[in-house]
């Protein structure tokens, strides 16, 4: 298998922080996104979607989504279980993990990506070019700080995301927070619950690399 | 347990599908969104993103992304399995799934609801009130038009989605290119693949729901 990855982007993080908590060493190519490279055509012929990260199989098929180089670890190497172990829980790491990245992942990426002069006709990702909407700045951070509200509320309920037990959901929660520093936006002195659970997850092992 | 639908909708006709395919019978509560039911107290005690579907299970928690109800179902009721599976299938069915909502479902919905006067004020799903920007009515059509090219090439592939075996990623895709007729996007006379996996998953009684 080959892992493309970048250290610098906050989508990629989610899959080597869940390959690191799984204890797995795969082969990684680093795609420099400061260059463009995921444009070239030696990646798109990986991955025409330019994206990352990108999970390529022994037979050459690629996982372009996180999600699904998720389920494909935990089906190879089921321990330790990251996307839960019960039906209900399984379907809490699932429910947690999509509301991070539809309602958070995308309202941080919205407001930074048509505010940064990096993604300057890149506001959306993939190689088809569309020109930054300056409303969508401020719409983007409405809508993340409404979610960040939404975690702090389930993390004084719960100590991690699904439940008792850390999982996949609390990895793409801890990359969505971090992803917000982007946009200056970090959890509030009146978010002790998103603070505290922020903290523990960024002293993971995996979370240093 | 409680499944919370309305006819009218794309996102939980996805869930009514799948419940069908794996022939489950399940309480039913309409959500008039007609009426702008999923902002009443009532709903909003079920679920705060005033968002459909839910599966409420009997404990009382509330699962309200398509995603995570399918994760439940599959282990609850395994046959015939609709999330595959091999791990490979198991991650292509996530993969593609996750293509259809976040580049061809997030797409038609931007375009449709930044256009539809019904969703004036309204133009992100949830409590929060947001208007509509004129720019992603043309910027959503684009990303559909693209994806809707992905999705006939993929299938010029694989007779489904994931491969050899129908599954829910299908049944997201169906339910995706049936939103684009919202927008007045059908299948092109030169997307064969996508016309003939189109017409073969809306005859199966489960679309017919």
């Amino acid at each position: 298998m080959k892992f493309y990855d970048f250290a610098h982007a906050p989508s990629p993080r989610r899959a080597r922080m869940l390959i690191a908590e799984k204890g797995l060493e795969i082969e990684t190519v680093e795609v420099d996104l400061g260059k463009k490279a995921q444009f070239e055509p030696a990646f798109r012929a990986i991955n025409p979607a330019c994206t990352i990260p990108v999970l390529e199989l022994d037979d050459g098929t690629a996982l372009t989504e996180n999600n699904a180089i998720a389920v494909y670890l935990e089906e190879i190497c089921p321990e330790p279980p990251m996307l839960g172990t019960t039906a209900k829980e399984k379907a809490l790491v699932t429910n947690w993990n999509d509301r991070c990245t539809l309602e958070g992942y995308s309202a941080v990426a919205e407001s930074f990506r048509n505010f940064s002069k990096f993604f300057a006709d890149r506001s959306v990702t993939g190689p088809q070019p569309f020109a930054q909407i300056p409303e969508l700045v401020e719409r983007g951070r409405l809508r993340a700080e409404a979610f960040m509200a939404t975690l702090n509320e389930r993390l004084g309920e719960t100590p991690y995301l699904a439940g008792d037990n850390f999982t996949y959901a609390d990895i793409t929660g801890f990359c969505l927070v971090e992803f917000a520093g982007r946009i200056k936006m970090t959890p509030g002195d009146d978010q002790a619950n998103l603070k505290r659970w922020y903290s523990e997850i960024g002293a993971r092992p995996s979370a240093s690399l």
